[in-house]
C-alpha cells in the first residue's frame, strides 16, 4: 500500500485556495499510484479558524470543499481534517474531525478527543470531544485515524486529559495510525514531536504517518516536519521544515524499520527560518508585499531589516533613519551601512524640528517640569508617526522591532517604537538576538559589527544605556525565561540563585506592563510561551505587582 | 435558618483585600445571627484570574485565604468559591470549586461541572470538570452547591453541555440550591439571569440563593443583582446592581414565596451605570485616579468626559482641545462649553504648527502625492502624542473615546484617536450613543445640544462627514449588530432586508480591520458580544474580506 503525505501551507478561511492545493496534491499522488493521500487538521478551512467557526456559512463552505474532494476519490482515498457538525443536540455544535473519503463516500469519520485548550489553543471553545472510537477499513487494512493532540497524551506522568484515544482504538487492531496535525512551531517542538511519536510506537508497535501544516497564520508558525515512523521506533522519514512538500511511502518499507532520517534541530537557525516564514506569510496572506521599518543603528532593527529582506526581497523593504539630537553619529553611520549592504531604499528624517514644534506647544502646560520619560516618549512617537505616514502614503506595512526582553519589562513606548503591524522579534530574548546576529553574520558581515558590539541604548537622552534602567540582559533574560516560559514561582526563581531584589523588580515590571502588551502587534511565536494569544494575564490584576 | 448573601467587589490576585472584605461581611452576618454566609465564585482570588492560575504560588495563596476563613467558622458556615487542586493525576490540575466551611473544616466541596469556554470565558483552559455530585449537610438541611454555569444548562433546546449538574444532585434530595457566580454584565443579562433561575425553580421546586460579583475587572463588568428565588418561581429578592451589598434571608420566608421584588432593567440607564463602574474600577484597581482625554466637540468624547467625571470626580478629569485647520469653530466652542459645564480643567493646543513641522520633513518623500488619509492620520497621531505627553508628564491615564460602530469598520487611526488605556465606548454603537446622550441630558443640558445634533465628523479634511466614508449609522448599526452580536450569515443579513452591496462592504470592512482592533485598548463590555477577549478572529483570515 502506498501512502502520500501532503504537507501544505493552508490559509484560514481561504476555502478555494486550500482546495486547489489539495487537488494539485491529489493529482501528483495519483500519478504515483498512491492508495491514500493525507492532508492536515482542519485542512478545508485552515488552522486556527477561531470564531469564524461560529458562522454556519463558514461550516457550509467546509462541507462544500469535502464534496469537491469526494469527486476525486474513485481511485484514491483521501484523509483530511475538517470541522463537522455535531449531530447530537447536547454539547458544542461542532467536531474537529478527520475524514476518510473513498469512492465518493465519507467512509469513516473520527472526531478529535483531546481538545487542546491552553497556551495558543482554544479548541474546546468550539468543538465537542469524541466519545467513541473505531478504525477505518481500507483494502484489507485497518487504520487508526487521529487528530493532532490525540496522540500527545500517552504514557505521560501528569496527563492533561483523562482518556488516551489510541488506547480506545487498539481493540480494533489497526495496522497503522494516521495523525492529521496543525501543530505550531517553537524551537523545541520538532524534538518533542519526535519524542511523542516514538512514545506511541513504543506503546502500540504499529507505524504512524503524521502530517503537519507548514506556513504561518498571523503569529502562529507551522514548521511542517511531518513524520513517518516505523514500529521499531525509528523515524523512517522527517519531511522538510518550513516548506510545502509531498512525499509517497510504501507501507511495507516503513514496516521494516531500521532507517532513521532526521534533520538538524539547532535552535538559532530554526528561529531564523521560522521568522522568515512568519514574515513572508503575514504579507502573502494579507495580499501585501512591502514593508517599512525604522533603522536605529541598533541590533534589533538591523536583524528585523535583514529578515524582512530575506522574506520579502530587497525591493520590497524600505527603511527610515530618524536621528534625534541624542542620537550618536555612529548610529546613523551603522544604519546607513546596513541599508547599503542590503541594497534597500533608505531615507533620513531628523526629528529635531518636529520635536521642537511639540515642545513649543507643550511648554505652557509643562512649565518647569524637568525632562523625563515624557520627552523620551515624544521622540519615539514622532518616529512612529513618521513610519506610519510613509506606510499610509505608499502602502508599506510597518514592522515592529521590539525584542522579547523589552516587551516583557515594558521597555518601549506605546504608539512609538511599539507601533507596527507585526512584531518580528517580540518572542526573541535580547541574549538570543545576539546569537541570531552571529548566525546572520556567519559568512560575511551583513550586520555591522559596531551595531552588534556597542552597548544597547534607546538614545532618547544624553548617553543613555538600557542598563541604566534595566539589569544587564544576561541577568534579566534567565529570570524572564523562568517566569514566562516556565511559570516558575518567584520564590523558586530566587532559590535557583537569582538576586531577590532583582527578581521582585523584574516580575513587577512584567506584571505592570500588561497594558502595553495588550496593545502591541501580533508577535511571531518561536518559543513555547510567547506574548499574545498564548499568554493571558489580567491587566488590573494585583499579583507580584 | 438564616442565610446571608455578600455581593462583593473582588480584585483579581488581591488575596488580602478580598479576604478582608469577606471577614468584614462575616462580622456583619454574625451580628445578624446568620447560619450561613455566601460569597462569589473564585472569591479568594477574584475572577477571571486567567493564567495567574498557572502559578503554584497563586494557588497556595488561595488556600491560605481558605485557612484564614476556616478560623471564623465556629458559629457560622461559609460558602465560597476558590480554585482547588485536582488530586487526580489525570486531567487539568485545578478545579473551580465551591466550598462549604464549618467548624474549622472543609465540610463539603463541589467542583464546577460546566466550564464556560466561549465568548470571554476560558475556564476549560485551567479547570477539570466535576464528574461526581452530592450535597452538603448542615443543621438538618441538605444543600446543593453549584458554581455559576452549573445552573445555566437546564431545559435548553440546544444545550452546550452533555450533563445537567443539578439533575445529578436531586437524588440526594437537597432543600435548597446555592449558586456562587461571577457572571459578567451585559444589557440583557439581568433578564436572562432571572429567566434561568426561574427555569431551575420550575424544574426542581426548591429555593435558590444566587450570589454574583459586583465591580469591574478591566473590561469585564459585574453587575451584582444577586437573586433569591422561591420554589414557586417568584423572585423573593434581587440585590442592587453595581454596588456591594450584604443581605440576610430567612429560609422559611423564602419558602413561602408569593413575593416578587425586581428592579428596572432599562437598557440605557444600565449601560450608563455599567460604564461608570467600569471606569471607576479600572482606575481604583490599578491604584490610579486621574484621567485625560481629547475633547473634540463631538458626541463620543463628550459622553466619555461626562462618564469620567461621574466615575472619578471633576477634579480628576482633564481634557485637551486640539483644533486643526479643518476644525470648525463650533467644535471648540462646544467642547469648551462642556468642559465649563462639567467644571473640569481644559487646555487648548492647536496642532497646526506641529502638523506643518511634520509635513515639512515629509515633503521631500511625499513629493507630489495628493492629500489623502495619510495627512488625516498625521493629525490624529499628533493629538494622540499630545494626549500621551500630558498623560506621561502628569500621570493622567488617557481614555479612548471610539464607539463600537467606528471600531467595527476600522474608522479610526491606530496610534491616533485609537490611543488610550481603556476604551470607554468601544462596545456602544453610535445609535446607542445618541440614546446615552439623551439620558445624560434628561434633567439638564449637560452635553451641548449642538454636539448632539450636528452630523458626525472627524474634521480631518475640509467639510468632512462620517457619512462620506460610511453608510448612515442607522443603516450601519443594524447590520453590525446582526453580524457581530448574532453571528448571522451574510446571506441571512441580506435576506433580513439589508442592501446586499452595503452588507458585503460592511462585513468586509469589519474583517479587514481586525489588525486595528488587535492593538486597541481593552473595551468595557456592555453587550453580549464586545470586541476584545470575547471575540477572537484571525487577522490573516480570508473570509468575507
Amino acid at each position: 500500500m502506498k501512502i502520500s503525505l501532503a504537507q501544505l501551507n493552508y490559509h484560514i478561511g481561504n476555502f478555494e485556495g486550500n482546495l486547489q492545493k489539495m487537488l494539485d496534491a491529489i493529482t501528483e499522488a495519483r500519478s504515483q499510484q498512491s492508495d491514500i493521500i493525507c492532508f492536515g487538521e482542519l485542512a478545508t478551512c485552515g488552522y486556527p479558524p477561531r470564531d469564524f467557526l461560529e458562522f454556519d456559512d463558514f461550516i457550509r463552505l467546509a462541507y462544500e470543499s469535502i464534496d469537491r474532494l469526494l469527486a476525486e476519490t474513485d481511485d484514491i482515498a483521501i484523509v483530511l481534517g475538517s470541522p463537522t457538525k455535531n449531530p447530537e443536540a447536547d454539547g458544542k455544535n461542532l467536531h474537529n474531525s478527520v475524514l476518510f473519503l473513498y469512492q465518493r463516500k465519507i467512509q469513516y469519520m473520527q472526531h478529535k478527543t483531546l481538545l487542546p485548550t491552553y497556551d495558543v489553543f482554544d479548541e474546546y471553545r468550539h468543538f465537542e470531544p469524541s466519545k467513541s472510537w473505531g478504525v477505518a477499513e481500507f483494502k484489507g487494512k485497518k487504520i487508526a485515524l487521529t487528530v493532532c493532540e490525540d496522540i500527545w497524551d500517552v504514557g505521560t506522568n501528569d496527563p492533561l486529559y483523562t482518556v488516551v484515544p489510541c488506547d480506545r482504538m487498539m481493540p480494533f487492531q489497526p495496522d497503522f495510525i494516521i495523525n492529521v496535525s496543525a501543530s505550531p512551531f517553537n524551537y523545541d517542538h520538532a524534538t518533542s514531536r519526535i519524542r511523542i511519536v516514538q512514545a506511541n510506537m513504543q506503546r502500540y508497535k504499529i507505524p504512524m504517518f503524521y502530517i503537519n501544516h507548514v506556513g504561518a497564520q498571523t503569529e502562529l508558525i507551522f514548521d511542517g516536519g511531518s513524520l513517518v515512523s516505523s514500529p521499531d521506533g525509528h523515524i523512517y522519514d522527517e519531511m522538510p521544515y518550513f516548506e510545502e512538500c509531498i512525499r509517497h511511502y510504501d507501507l511495507d518499507e516503513v514496516l521494516k524499520g531500521g532507517i532513521d532520517r532526521q534533520q538538524s534541530k539547532d535552535k538559532i537557525p530554526l528561529i531564523h527560518d521560522a521568522l522568515i516564514v512568519g514574515l513572508k506569510d503575514y504579507f502573502a496572506k494579507l495580499g501585501l508585499s512591502k514593508a517599512i521599518l525604522g533603522l536605529s543603528g541598533g541590533i534589533d532593527s538591523a536583524i528585523t531589516a535583514v529578515l524582512a529582506v530575506r522574506a520579502l526581497g530587497k525591493e520590497n523593504v524600505r527603511v527610515l533613519l530618524m536621528p534625534s539630537q541624542y542620537s550618536s553619529t555612529h548610529s546613523v553611520v551603522d544604519a546607513r551601512t546596513l541599508a547599503e549592504t542590503l541594497g534597500i531604499q533608505y531615507d533620513i528624517i531628523p526629528i529635531k524640528g518636529i520635536y521642537e514644534a511639540f515642545m513649543a506647544e507643550l511648554k505652557p502646560l509643562f512649565q518647569d517640569q524637568p525632562f523625563n520619560v515624557t520627552e523620551e516618549n515624544i521622540q519615539a512617537r514622532i518616529r512612529g508617526t513618521l513610519n506610519m505616514a510613509l506606510s499610509n502614503k505608499f502602502g508599506h506595512i510597518l514592522l515592529n522591532t521590539t525584542n522579547k526582553s523589552e516587551m516583557a519589562v515594558g521597555y518601549g513606548t506605546l504608539y512609538g517604537d511599539l507601533c507596527g503591524g507585526l512584531s518580528v522579534l517580540g518572542d526573541v530574548y535580547k541574549t538570543e538576538i545576539y546569537k541570531l546576529a552571529a548566525y546572520i553574520n556567519k559568512d560575511s558581515e551583513v550586520i555591522p559589527l559596531n551595531t552588534i558590539n556597542k552597548p544597547p541604548s534607546a538614545e532618547l537622552r544624553p548617553n543613555q544605556k538600557d542598563s541604566d534602567s534595566l539589569p544587564e540582559y544576561d541577568v534579566l533574560d534567565p529570570i524572564l525565561y523562568l517566569y514566562i516560559e516556565k511559570r516558575t514561582d518567584p520564590q523558586d526563581i530566587i532559590a535557583a540563585g537569582h538576586d531577590e531584589v532583582t527578581v521582585k523588580r523584574v516580575l513587577r515590571l512584567v506584571n505592570i506592563s500588561e497594558f502595553k502588551r495588550h496593545q502591541t502587534a501580533p508577535v511571531l511565536r518561536i518559543s513555547p510561551k510567547a506574548f499574545g494569544v498564548g499568554r493571558r494575564m489580567p491587566i488590573v490584576g494585583k499579583y507580584l505587582s
